[in-house]
């Protein structure tokens, strides 16, 4: 439980902070201590009472230490979100509202949780918990209250800042069923996708340009929305070490090739052909006729598209059968424990995997695949990241997104960080 | 029930087809008749014999005329899956697999309908119907079945193109309960989706050009997903004429503005601010404090994204306000009576409508626009496309996708179109 | 063309109504037609001129008949929202607003389409079309506009009923892309689902008595949700005589005979066993020790549960194997094109489909099946059941629900049958 | 950092761990003391090194204590997938297949993590990590490897139990951009629900026996999927002490009353009413006429229903307006800032709170409760609860299912429970 002197050089700021309750049932300690390191601060433990049993309450005081007196504010109030208080407490800072309706700026923005206030010394309670509101202390100081925003009137006490005041997190109940414990956060359709989308496109080329290997696992719906181009690009510009998929992928690839539909849809103008569902089969058969994929190339049948890329750029590929299959093309493994055996096989090195809207195919590669390896999963359908994850791929990274603008913007990105 | 023969010149193919059973009530006559008409040809009644009751058979005889005889032959097809037989009816061709596996090319494709197969002036009934599978005639010619690809024998009897062969399509069961009838086919978000941006950019290029009046709904996830740049360059370029949305999405548009987040997110590099979740309510503070939007622009406090935009291109707005919203600002109509009679004058004279990522504003909106207003609903969420279809707005057009990779894609459609 | 005129006798109301426009183009006539026949009523055709081109207007003329005066004018109101007009047009019923912010009872309720009301024998035009308003005349009888119910003031005209209105119904445009008409309502989780389980019960327990042959296709969130039970009771009491599923169902539900958890989460009290996740894997291996289900049940191993009472009743199953599985069980059927062909096999004679709770087994299940063959698909992920319609399988019923309670249902349905 | 030695004699089994690397910043520290203490043991701090850097490794020792040697291994099992490893270490137990495509029973199961095996004192590097296979030791003694069920040849030495096996769990990357990190689990809907929803009955029942306050937050599919009755039995029978809910869900409910349909479905048999889109227009036109709903219940207009039984029983409800409503009823709040108000002070006292299918008011209701308050909230849509917990309302218990279903087995819980 050392911290070496020598260190504090870098950490000039510090304070001492008191954490207690069930800290460690309530995995409270860990949230803090992850907070502080994760600020760019330090800890180091001055005291530490560890209840025994369940129920016992524990207490631990910590030095924490930052950069600077503003990083050691953010960490501060960051860790009183999850009850750390400084020891060393001062009066909560009030200043009257200036105008109806609106609060001064710097105001004590609420939590849901049981709340306090420091004024004159001591601790007053928080009427009702409500989050997104201000704070009002009455004018005999000995009352305060959770108000919003559009309800504050000119002259209330409102609290500035989060000195002074403190929170009571609610402990989780663990007895009996966890029925009320089950909920997490999630994959969020809603964050900004251009940022996301870099990021990838930054792991590919780095791993392109360290000689890493790029698995790419991918669904009929590359095709089915017009994104066969850019997927095309990434397998022509070294984006693609090896490429898993199914019947489906490849045959309605080679459907867009022999009649620029897919599934039956017009990929140039977007309508229905006449009779176009059965240029999926019509295309099988041909295929079938010729013996497989790389004899349809190499007898000048297939000249463009996703499988024709393949064979010209000798990129591996392994198309697992599943017992949705019209046909199946001559090149698909029809024996699911052969198929694993050969996934297996090319799974071997590699270093980042790109999944695109298939939730068979990814669930599939993601059982075989070390931890260590990168995985981003794409689908517009957030289920299908959650069950990767649910399943124990826990190193994926899930976008839920469009497959067509993603993998446009993926190689637009792409192509920027060539030159 | 005349036929002009001057029109005759123009279709020289003709053919007379026969259709009967509970053509009406199944719905497969209108189905012939729209397919025909929406292949280009045209027809003209011969014999029309419809049943009383929903029960009696119904039998109509048509002529069909098309411009060629390639274009016959098509119209011939896609009417022959709802029953529509040719009168003059041949035998089908047969022709010997050539080889194991594989169906001969042009082999006829298996609906999952009854199906039966003229072979030396007689029918033969199809022994097992199973979509996607080749037809199979014995050597007696007395039997035949469907066969999957993959199952054929080379010196099988292969029937080739659909001459001689007819399905009799289930017919609906309507009565009793309509449990076994409320499915439909769906949005879906598997089509080519550049084709789909492309149309709307032409729709919104043509509207502006002609003066029309583009109306813009939009959710706060415009904002979130990293989408501002695309919607302040739409208002730039004279594609929106007035806009409609809530609380959230000028708030988080403002929180942007003050603090480069987006409930709490940096837009820059995607990571949670700390603290960041209280800018929106400072940011909405802010503008209570300075008595509103306008204001806040004229100020200079308020120098960029969608509503400085608004407000500097003196596009009218209307935030309509919900019980979700925090603050709220200003500028939020709170009362949603008073925001309908707002929403319902500013909808005035609009002839294009997009809806971009928010289910209630939508509806909303929906409700108050009339039938001839083209309307288009994106949404990464398929359920918010089909609430809106669903209450009577029929004539939304649906794009499943997400949010920033459609504006960027539109967008630069439209930059492309404006040169 | 002809209408028995003995029939009239049981139809002694009629009228006589027009229909013109682009009705065949627009789907418009069929629609009319079919509302005749599905509000119990017939129709003749009059008089029928058909458009030769895409863009000329057709004019048709019917009689309608129905068997009461009420039913007729239910239909002519039906028919009337689509632009069905009698020949024999009276004037709007205009009443004043009795008062303020509501409609006298029986007002005319708007569409979004372009509407006009007959006053004094002439046609005024509707202002502005907005749906689910009422109709108010001015004083002059010169204007109408839509009213929303808040903006009436007392006195103002109302129309009521639908006598002497009518709308035009918007065409569709269909040059071009089709991007403005792929839209279609689709299945709804927002039904009555009481009703919806009890039909599916009645068609088990009819399919049953009659000698038919059910059809189960199940997932193994059969057995995650708590089902299993359910399920037993089902094979038990002779509602199951095939069933196809896949390794996950049969080790699961194994894993539940062993372990009591699923996936490693406890059927019995809800919360993760610790090593849970491993049992499913322990379970496949000991049955894989034993050389498989029917030896695990002959030998005394295997003592409850779906597999189980399939082995006991001598239930074919199928388990087709995919890419995902771990094992797999020896019973698993690990070529896809030897397990379709089983499939196929056991797909003889079922007259009844049940499929619940997965994608890949339902759609390889719809694409062996007749059109003749009942299917409900038991989702609660609103996608499957889509994808299911969209790939072919028309004649699907989806009911968009979770698994447990809708086999909780349909068990308390069917035991209530048996009585 | 004591730990009184009286404790020990409830814990009699003990063990001494390590635990080394990021542990702190890895978040692997917390979740292994959090494992302990969940699982019924007990820890003591012995030696603790934290690093002070973010990078620095960090080591920690600690006496683990449970109540049997059963439970010390359950824990010392589940912490050893953390990394955490027993000072004394012993060598892995080797067993050799006794058979071809299984293993003996106990045998390692592996993760997908970088895995050790100890074998005669030293530890060997297992060649590939790959979840949910075997791990074989080869002759040598010298190479480890995991392996599939089905590819384990008889005789090759297979690892048993954990003893003498070492996982280094990946560090997370948390440099620089977190898009390598938002991913989460989430609400599922694959839960045994039977469990889940005794929960809920009990809590319930408690809160109401304890003289709790029940807060029930509605939308109108309660009404729609003809949830109708159950909800009024849940009034009756004390479950309800306050309702919020929309225009939406009292207009529908009054409509079933008034027309038996619910936006125009039937009720009873499932079809669509001929003009039913109109019935809830026209319900709301008549409670407007009637003056509001206490109103139309004391005149007798209002016989049934949700409403009638809140006015009846007295139960306090908010509804609130917005903007998608048609109307509204007279009882709506129309002004949002004014129903925000009002629902904050019913808010006020309640220790429990049911939502079921409202997006716009779960989340409203969600801002406005403490953190101390249980949430249920119940959606057949994964992205309404996981968008509560997102804006913060995290105590909130997500039930991902069907409403008519789960509200008639918590009724039937219910009712077992009043017994």
């Amino acid at each position: 439980m050392s911290s070496s002197t020598e260190q504090n050089a870098n950490f000039p700021a510090s304070e001492q902070v008191e954490l207690s309750g069930h800290i460690i049932d309530s995995l409270i300690l860990p949230k803090v201590l992850d907070e502080i390191v994760s600020l760019g601060g330090e800890f180091e433990f001055q005291d530490v009472q560890i209840g025994h049993r369940r129920r016992d309450a524990s207490r631990v005081t910590l030095t924490v230490r930052a950069a600077s007196n503003e990083a050691l504010e953010e960490i501060l109030v960051a860790i009183g979100q999850h009850g750390a208080m400084p020891l060393d407490i001062q009066d909560a800072r009030l200043e009257p509202a200036d105008m109806d309706g609106a609060f001064p700026e710097g105001f004590y923005c609420t939590t849901n949780e049981v709340t306090e206030v420091r004024v004159d010394g001591g601790w007053i309670p928080v009427d009702r918990a409500e989050m997104d509101c201000g704070l009002v202390v009455d004018d005999s100081k000995k009352f305060a209250r959770c108000i919003p925003m559009c309800d504050v009137a000119q002259g209330e006490l409102v609290v500035i800042g989060r000195q002074g005041t403190r929170v009571h997190p609610v402990e989780r109940d663990r007895s009996g069923h966890d029925a009320f414990s089950f909920m997490n956060s999630t994959v969020s359709s809603e964050k900004p996708k251009g940022v996301t989308v870099r990021d990838i496109a930054q792991s590919m080329h780095r791993t392109r340009d360290e000689s890493g290997k790029i698995l790419i696992v991918a669904g009929p719906a590359v095709v089915h929305t017009g994104s066969r181009n850019h997927f095309s690009w990434l397998i022509e510009n070294g984006y693609v070490n090896v490429l898993f998929a199914g019947n489906a992928l490849a045959a309605h690839d080679i459907e867009q090739s022999f009649f620029d539909t897919s599934l039956g849809i017009s990929m140039t103008h977007g309508k229905a052909a006449e009779e176009g569902h059965e240029h999926h089969l019509r295309s099988i058969n041909r295929i079938r006729r010729l013996g497989g994929i790389p004899q349809a190339v190499e007898s000048g049948h297939l000249k463009s598209g996703i499988m024709y890329e393949c064979v010209r750029k000798e990129i591996p590929y392994l198309l697992a059968g599943s017992i949705r299959d019209d046909g199946p093309l001559p090149d698909v493994v029809t024996d699911i424990v052969e198929a694993q055996r050969k996934m297996r096989e090319l799974c071997e090195g590699v270093t980042f995997c790109l999944m695109i809207a298939t939730t068979l195919h990814s669930i599939a590669t993601g059982n075989l695949l070390p931890a260590r390896v990168k995985v981003v999963c794409v689908d517009i359908n957030p289920a299908t990241v959650t069950k990767l994850a649910d399943r124990g791929t826990y190193q994926t990274i899930g976008v839920v997104t469009d497959v067509e603008p993603f993998l446009r913007a993926l190689v637009q990105d792409l192509a920027g960080l060539k030159k």
